[in-house]
Order: C-alpha cells, then structure tokens, then sequence
C-alpha cells in the first residue's frame, strides 16, 4: 500500500485527484497506476484502470486471475466492474468514499447477483494517509 | 445504431464477443469502437470503454458532454461507470443483458443514490438484431 500511496502522491503533484493503485502477482509488483485523467483527456483513466491494463498487457493476458489489488481510494463502479472482469483475487483499498465507492457504499457492486466474480475485499488500509491526501487536495483546490 | 451494429459485426470477425459502440455529438459520429478484450489483452476494452476513450481523445476533452452513446448491448457497471464520468447526455442501447447489464438490470447503477451524472437512456434498439448477432456467436462457440 506504501507503493500505492507514492503513486498517488504523483497523480496529486499531476494535479490529478491523487488516487493510485497498485497490482500484485506472487508477492511482485506487476504494474502500477495513479489517475491522470486530466492528462490523458480520458474519463476512464482512473488509477485502477491504469493499472489493472498495464497489468494484462505486462503479462500478455486478459485476465489477472490470482493477482491482488492495491488502490487508495474505495473503488467506484466503473472500477469495480473492471477488477471483476480482470478476475482480481484480493482489493485491498486505502480510504472509503461515500459519493462515489461502489464496493462499500452505494451500489455495492460485489455483493449485486449479477456480478460474475467477487474478490475478497479488505478495506480501510492506510485509511489515514489515503484520506489525508485526497482532503489536503480538495482543500488546496477550493482555496 | 446501424453503425454499431457495424462495429459489433467487426468485433465477431476478430473472434470477440459481438459488441458495437458509437459516440455522437451534434449530429456527428465523434469515433467508434467494438470489444477487443483479447485482441488487445485488456480487461476494460469493451466496445464503451473503447469509443469513449477515443471520443476523448478525438476531441481533446476528459468529459464528453452533449454527447450520445449507442451501444448494441446493455453496458455492464464498468461501462456505465464510465458513461457517467464522461458526462454521456443519451445513452441508446439494442439488447438487455440479464446477466451482466448494470442499467436496467443487476446493480441499475444509474438509480444509484451516489450516482453523479446520469443520462438520459433508451433501450431496445435494434434489439433482434444485436441479440441475434450475440446468439450466434455463443451458439458458434459452444459448436
């Protein structure tokens, strides 16, 4: 998670929102990824997305059966649907998010009858500094 | 519609799942798109990810407001969250997706209460033609 926080810390240096994410297969990393959707002009460029496709194309395969994720913020939908088809096994994530998670709160993606693959979920790691980042952000932005 | 039935007829040529996407604004196809999980080994390239992806970089812009999506087949949480990042005005679909569709079916992600941007959406256009188009490759598969 100390790796998901450094990339977060990029995105925010970026003055992206500072997200970032982490993915892990047999104790290594095989990709990383913050949110640059404002560099990259790319609503999906979330930090997990990033990182879930640097994933696949690192290891020439679709699926990432049997790797985990590490990501700072709770993830929303679009996120969520995404680590299901990647087929993570373990999401471990920083700081819960009332607006927009989906794993957590809202529309609970995980837990729908429709969803085809659920990962264990661990949230609430690093929570503090997770959330500290994003508040110190959003609190430099309205200012 | 016609167009993404296009491009769903190119994703099954490719061996991909038959799904076809297609941005508008004013009137004019902005960029287009069809599934390409295993061409590209890329977890998130369903034919939505793809077209909007592009449609943004087409147009320079993280949001596509104003704009209209069509989409042969009822999106999955992962597409509808990304509709609602980019800021999708209308969004028309063909066939209803009992088993992974997250619009009127599983989650309903846009009556989400945390929902943050919802289009306006229509669906079961060109229904026959995009199911038919579906049957037939899972029929072909399993043959």
């Amino acid at each position: 998670m100390d790796r998901a926080l450094e990339e977060a810390q990029r995105a925010m240096e970026a003055g992206e929102v500072p997200v970032g994410a982490v993915v892990v297969l047999d104790g290594v990393i095989v990709a990383t990824g913050n949110n640059r959707t404002r560099r990259d002009n790319d609503p999906t460029a979330h930090a997990e997305i990033v990182a879930l496709r640097a994933a696949a194309k690192q290891l020439d395969q679709e699926r990432l059966s049997g790797a985990d994720l590490f990501v700072t913020l709770e993830p929303c939908a679009m996120c969520a649907g995404a680590i299901s088809h990647a087929r993570i096994r373990r999401l471990y994530y920083g700081a819960g998010d009332e607006k927009m998670g989906a794993v957590d709160h809202g529309p609970r993606f995980f837990a729908a009858e429709t969803c085809h693959h659920r990962p264990e979920v661990y949230g609430g790691l690093a929570e503090e500094d997770a959330a500290a980042m994003l508040r110190g952000f959003f609190q430099a932005r309205r200012s």
